[in-house]
């Protein structure tokens, strides 16, 4: 059945917009009786009917909601210096949003060769992937943030910094965490976070992480970090 | 350091090739005296000096063998259909190589919209991971095969099928099986297998497998039951 995000739903009856219509009718082809999704982003998952169709709107009723669908007792927040190709940062927002994730705020780290990035665009795709695998709930994307003005007023129950320097000693968030908690995981840029960027995380209380004994790259580093608190609480 | 990769080494002094000889002279400026290191797929990790430059060649000595680097007490073969879009399966096959795995089988089944792969291309792909995440083993990238013939004659420790059938019991890669040992995970595509391919993959003595609650791509499937298995053996 075909998807369409509905944030602004309110009533039993939903138009969609011009854009949205229109692919809807040209695009997808459905007409009057056709059945599809709706998902408001907060946990509502609706099954419609179009019952009508006008040359720029189509109009749905609902016939059945779904609140709460697929809540997570957990909540994980991944902090991720963009990489230097958008394409691997966008890569993982659409991949953590198939698995589970709930905020992503992008940290410029002093090491980040990429230091601006384009929330409206990215947010296209955690909408695109929050469709394409039936996420009831939408995954907050942050504004982006330096690394300093981030790092003090986190709460989270288990707040962790993955880094790559080997003589720090660091766990697995399994061995840090336990289940049903909230998390907040900070992966560094390519060359790593700098000492100064660590021992500011450990001074704000942040446990020193590690994902495994090979070198991972910035995207799949906070994959894997998404893959892990998922299986944790699973 | 740069790597180089350098399956057909066998001496103490290693030649690079043309093409490879310029990339380090002309793109990574590399004099002689500079350190790289040399991976020779099969487990062999090298450190070696530029001892000379010609205009086409450029000469290695190793100074170091590492023997069997991080090598793993266990193997991961997955079969996974080709994706229609190959930059997803692209994607997978570098993942798979950063997080670890052995084997890889392009899986054509019933529901492939692809049933072609260039393998010299995704070799390629495979190869540029290896050298990026400094993987001494090399995974292997069998040639692509039809579901039925691939499904009869595997031997694996854990044979398993990754499929979607709600209402078949199925279980997580970590209730089915224990560390140490052969792995082997089918992913099906878009559409999921047949329920004609997962009855003769379980006549076959294949388990049926869940990846979690979340509708995922085959891509994203597939990396999880890849990080699924290294994460039960780490």
């Amino acid at each position: 059945m075909h998807v369409f995000y509905t944030p602004d739903i309110s009533h039993s009856e939903y138009i969609l917009n011009e854009e949205e219509s229109r692919h809807c009718m040209k695009v997808l082809r459905l007409v009057i009786g056709d059945l599809v999704h709706l998902i408001d982003g907060r946990g509502g998952l609706y099954e419609a009917e179009i019952v009508g169709e006008s040359k720029k709107n189509v109009t749905l009723r609902v016939l059945k909601t779904t609140a709460e669908y697929q809540k997570r007792n957990h909540s994980l927040h991944i902090a991720v210096a963009p990489t230097k190709n958008i394409d691997r940062l966008e890569w993982f927002l659409e991949k953590a949003t198939e698995i589970g994730i709930d905020q992503i705020t992008p940290l410029i780290c002093d090491r980040s060769e990429r230091r601006i990035v384009k929330e409206d665009r990215l947010n296209k795709v955690i909408t695109s992937a929050v469709k394409q695998s039936l996420q009831a709930y939408h995954p907050v994307l942050n504004e982006a943030v330096s690394f300093a003005s981030f790092i003090g007023g986190q709460s989270a129950d288990y707040k962790m910094i993955a880094h790559c320097m080997d003589d720090e000693p660091r766990r697995f968030i399994s061995q840090i965490s336990s289940p049903g908690k909230s998390y907040l995981v900070l992966i560094g840029p390519e060359g790593d976070f700098t000492p100064g960027e660590i021992q500011l995380a450990l001074q704000n209380d942040f446990k020193p992480l590690t994902l495994g004994n090979t070198r991972l790259r910035t995207e799949t580093a906070a994959l894997a970090a998404c893959f892990e608190v998922n299986y944790l609480n699973r």
